[in-house]
C-alpha cells in the first residue's frame, strides 16, 4: 500500500481553512473528493499544518495512502483535472516510505506574510494581503522582531484554541522585505502556535507605525500573556510557503 | 474649471474592458458612476490606453474635468469609498493644466505580461496570468525579442480592428525576467498598437519552446501580415504598468 507525498497551491479565500468540517467547504475535503473520483476509494488526506479561513499556501505538503500504484506524474494530472476549476492545484507527487508523516516529520516550516502598505484601497490585493494604510517602517519592525528569534515562550502570541502542549517554540528568522507598497514578513521554524505568525504580525504593525517600541515587544513576549500582544494580523495575508523534511 | 489626472490600479477580470459600452461593465463607467455619486455631475473620464476584456492595470492613467475644486486626496478618497468592493482603487489624484491629455500627451507606455510557467494548473494565478506548460527558454526568448526592438513596421502583430493610422511604431525594450515559475515580460514604447504586446509574447513563447527560431520572427516581422505572427497572448497575463508624462 504506497503512501504518498503531494505538494499543493491554494487560494484560501472561499474555504474554511485546510481542516474537513461540516457544512464548510475546506481545501482537505477538497482534496479527498478529487482523490475519490480517480482512485474510486476514500482516502484520508493528512496536511502538514492546518490553515485557517482566508489563508493560503504555496505549497502545502500532505500524504495519503491508497491501494492503488500509480505513476506520481499520473498522480499530480489526476488531482488538477479534477480540481479543476477550483483555486487549489497540485504542484508535485512522490511516493515515499510507509512511514512518512507530512505533520510529525517535518524539519521546519516557512511562512510568508504580505501587508499592502499604501493610503488606497487593495484592487489587485483583495483577499492577497493585509490593507494597512497608515505608512509603516521597516527598520524599526526588523529591529524588534529580533527580539521574537531563538527559543522563547510564546504565550502572548499564541491563539486561545491552541492545542499545542507547549508554548515553549524556537523560532528561526523574521525577515522583512519592501516590495514597491507591499511589505513581505518571511518567517521559519520548525513548528508555529496556533496564529502564531499573524499575532506576531500585528504587533510588529504597531512598532511599524510608531505606536510600540521594541521595549514594549519584550514587555508584551515576558507577559506570556495573549492579551499583552498586539492584533491579530488579517487572514487573508497569510501564505504557507513550504516545508521542509 | 480644474482638470483632474487620476492614477487607476484595477482587475480587469470581471470587465468588459477600459471602454465603456452597452450591457457591459467597463472601468470607464464604473470609475464614472463614482464620480457622480460624489460630484453629482456627469464627467468624462479620458483614459491613457483602452485595456481589452480580463487585462489588469497597475497604474492606467485618466483625465476629467469637473465644476467642482476639490483637494485631489479627497477625490481619491472619494472614488475609492464609492468603487468599494470593486477590484478598481484610485492611487492618486492630481490638478493639472486644462490642456493635459492622459492619451496624447502620453510619452512612454509601460505594460508588464505574466506567464505562469509549469506543469500544474495555476491556483493563486487563476486569472493573472498566461498558464504556459511547456518550459520555455528565456534566452532564446530574450535573444529573439531584439528583433522587435526599435522602429519597425509591426502589422504583423497588430490586431484586425486596430484604429492606428500607421503600423509603425517603436518599441523601446523588451526584458524578460524568471521569478520562480513566473515570467514577466516588461515592454515599453510611446505608443502601442492594439494586441501588439499579446501578439509578441504568444511569438516569443513559439521561440521559448523551441517551436519556433530567431529567424522566424525576422520572417514574421518582415511579412507584415498578421497571419505570419504567433498566437495572441491570453488577456489574463496582461498589466498596463504605468505611463510616463
Amino acid at each position: 500500500m504506497p503512501r504518498y507525498k503531494i505538494t499543493i497551491e491554494y487560494d484560501g479565500t472561499n474555504y474554511a481553512g485546510w481542516q474537513q468540517q461540516k457544512d464548510a467547504p475546506s481545501i482537505q475535503e477538497e482534496l479527498q473528493q478529487a482523490a475519490f473520483k480517480f482512485l474510486a476509494e476514500d482516502v484520508l488526506i493528512t496536511g502538514a499544518g492546518r490553515t485557517d479561513a482566508g489563508v493560503h499556501a504555496l505549497g502545502q505538503v500532505a500524504h495519503f495512502d491508497t491501494a492503488k500504484t500509480l505513476d506520481p506524474f499520473r498522480i499530480c494530472q489526476a488531482f488538477n483535472a479534477h480540481l479543476r476549476p477550483q483555486p487549489i492545484s497540485v504542484l508535485n507527487a512522490e511516493i515515499v516510505s510507509d512511514d512518512f508523516h507530512a505533520r510529525f516529520d517535518a524539519k521546519k516550516r516557512f511562512y510568508v506574510y504580505k501587508i499592502l502598505n499604501r493610503r488606497s484601497r487593495p484592487a489587485l490585493n483583495i483577499n492577497r494581503a493585509w490593507w494597512v494604510h497608515q505608512p509603516l517602517d521597516i527598520e524599526r519592525m526588523q529591529d524588534a522582531a529580533q527580539v521574537l528569534i531563538g527559543k522563547h515562550d510564546f504565550s502572548t502570541f499564541r491563539a486561545a484554541a491552541c492545542q499545542a502542549k507547549s508554548p515553549i517554540k524556537t523560532l528561526d528568522e523574521i525577515r522583512i522585505e519592501r516590495y514597491g507598497d507591499l511589505i513581505f514578513f518571511y518567517f521559519s521554524a520548525r513548528s508555529f502556535l496556533h496564529h502564531q505568525v499573524r499575532n506576531i504580525v500585528g504587533t510588529l504593525k504597531l512598532v511599524g507605525e510608531g505606536v510600540w517600541t521594541k521595549q514594549n515587544v519584550i514587555n508584551a513576549l515576558e507577559a506570556k500573556d495573549r492579551k499583552a500582544g498586539g492584533p491579530t494580523a488579517a487572514a487573508e495575508g497569510l501564505y504557507f510557503e513550504k516545508i521542509i523534511y
